[in-house]
């Protein structure tokens, strides 16, 4: 993570799982960015009680209440992060709130099918629509040449199980929504990046690996949290202009759409 | 089109565009289908005139009232359909009913991202829930071995906008709502292919190449619908068990996920 020099970071969903884990790292950081935006729905309630502990010990971490479906929700946490970046844009936003119903293709149910979509397509679209004036702001104010985390960036959290060529893991769990979702989260990856790399901002779709959270948890065969930060921190300190638009894994690996 | 010997067909969205031109070449066959159930929303409205004059002429056009979203229409129109076929099976089912809205990354809405997901993906899904019965019957009932539309088959009509490979005509139009579904719909069609393969169904992704409908009026460079139905009907003909799970096009062509 040497190289990972971003100023100001937004996660969505920080309040658990790898979101938790991913500011806990950026803030254990020797360089860590100035600004930690760590968004979650309910940032005073029980859910955020680790968040609230670390922001007690680090001036740098900001709490921001944030539903990533409720437009309301995006546009009020827009204006508290601008607020605080005092006319700086923002370098990195990472899209990792997320959610899985489990399903098989006979039980799944049209709530199912949209509730997931709203939160792992249309949400990350909203965010990165509201911060868009922000991350072309980073972009606009870097000394920096070509695309970088460090300059600006939209990071997708999505999932090898949205790879439409692996089908990857079926026989551990159809989960038709949530491929489904991925798949069509790749494809706003794809498009963001069409559109914004031109505006210096790079986009690209992550999958964080197997790992142990309250989603990862249907086999003892799964990554740790820690690990997996690790290596998602590292991957994303060397991404280049050649990165954008992939869709890469937690090790750097390209995955087929 | 000689090859395609399905005894029965249904084709959702049939009461213009390719749905229709589908309908008008099944009938217009040397060896035509006992029985093409041509639904559509309306099948007493002015919008289905021409499938009733159709209707008037073929005994075997039966048109059947099916708005794909609504779970209660598609469960009517399976009832429907299950009266008619007397004890047989369904062939084949032709997903073709979709909807577009032009749309550009920055303008997209989260109405429009659920309204054309809802049409394009979840239609299809519980199109398919629904008539899996009537399919296994027709794949139980066949005297045929392997995968073929004439024994059982979905055919979900997807687009070569819905590549997150190749993201086609990106200029011409971002269209993100749609991309997104149609990466999600050939998400789908995967998935059934994987579940459904083994029940004698096959299950493949379509592009019916860029067609002069209502929908296809973005510019002058498109194909007639005769010509793209025609090559349709050509390539489900020859089908079989290495096309399960494959996203081809009107003339056979792959195309890259
Ligand atoms: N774990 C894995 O093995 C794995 C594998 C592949 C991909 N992923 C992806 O990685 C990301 C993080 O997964 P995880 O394992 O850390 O999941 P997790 O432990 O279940 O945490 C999910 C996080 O997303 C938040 N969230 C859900 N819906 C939200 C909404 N509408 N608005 C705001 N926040 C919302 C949750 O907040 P609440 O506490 O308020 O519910 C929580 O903070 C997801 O996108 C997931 O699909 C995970
Ligand atoms: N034309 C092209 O160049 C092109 C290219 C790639 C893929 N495609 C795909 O090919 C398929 C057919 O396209 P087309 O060009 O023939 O489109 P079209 O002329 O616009 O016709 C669309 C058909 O879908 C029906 N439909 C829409 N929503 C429905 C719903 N909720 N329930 C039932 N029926 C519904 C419409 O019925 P109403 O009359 O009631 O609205 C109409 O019959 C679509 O899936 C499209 O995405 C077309």
């Amino acid at each position: 993570m040497a190289g990972l020099s971003a100023r100001s970071v937004l996660v969505t969903g920080s309040n658990r799982g790898i979101g938790l884990e991913l500011v806990r790292q950026l803030l254990g950081h020797p360089n860590p960015p100035q600004w930690i935006f760590a968004t979650c729905r309910d940032p005073e309630g029980a859910s955020a009680q680790e968040l609230k502990n670390l922001a007690s010990k680090h001036q740098s971490l900001v709490r921001v209440s944030l539903e990533v479906t409720n437009p309301a929700s995006v546009k009020a946490a827009m204006a508290r992060v601008t607020e605080h970046l005092k006319g700086a844009g923002l370098n990195l936003l990472i899209n990792n709130a997320g959610i899985v119903r489990v399903t098989t293709l006979d039980s799944e149910t049209p709530e199912d099918m949209s509730f997931v979509y709203t939160t792992n397509v249309i949400g990350p679209m909203l965010v990165s629509q509201a911060f868009l004036p922000l991350l072309k702001k980073a972009a606009q104010g870097s000394t920096q040449k070509g695309l970088s985390c460090n300059r600006a960036a939209i990071v997708n959290m999505s999932s090898s199980g949205g790879s439409i060529t692996d089908v990857f893991a079926w026989d551990l769990g159809h989960v038709v929504s949530y491929r489904c979702s991925k798949a069509a989260l790749n494809m706003l990856s794809r498009c963001q990046s069409l559109s914004y790399g031109a505006d210096g901002i790079l986009c690209l779709a992550l999958h964080p690996g197997w790992v142990q959270t309250d989603m990862g948890n249907f086999n003892e065969d799964l990554s740790r949290a820690e690990d997996s930060v690790r290596g998602i921190l590292n991957v994303l300190a060397v991404l280049s202009e050649k990165d954008n638009g992939t869709f890469l894994d937690w090790e750097g690996k390209t995955l087929p759409w």
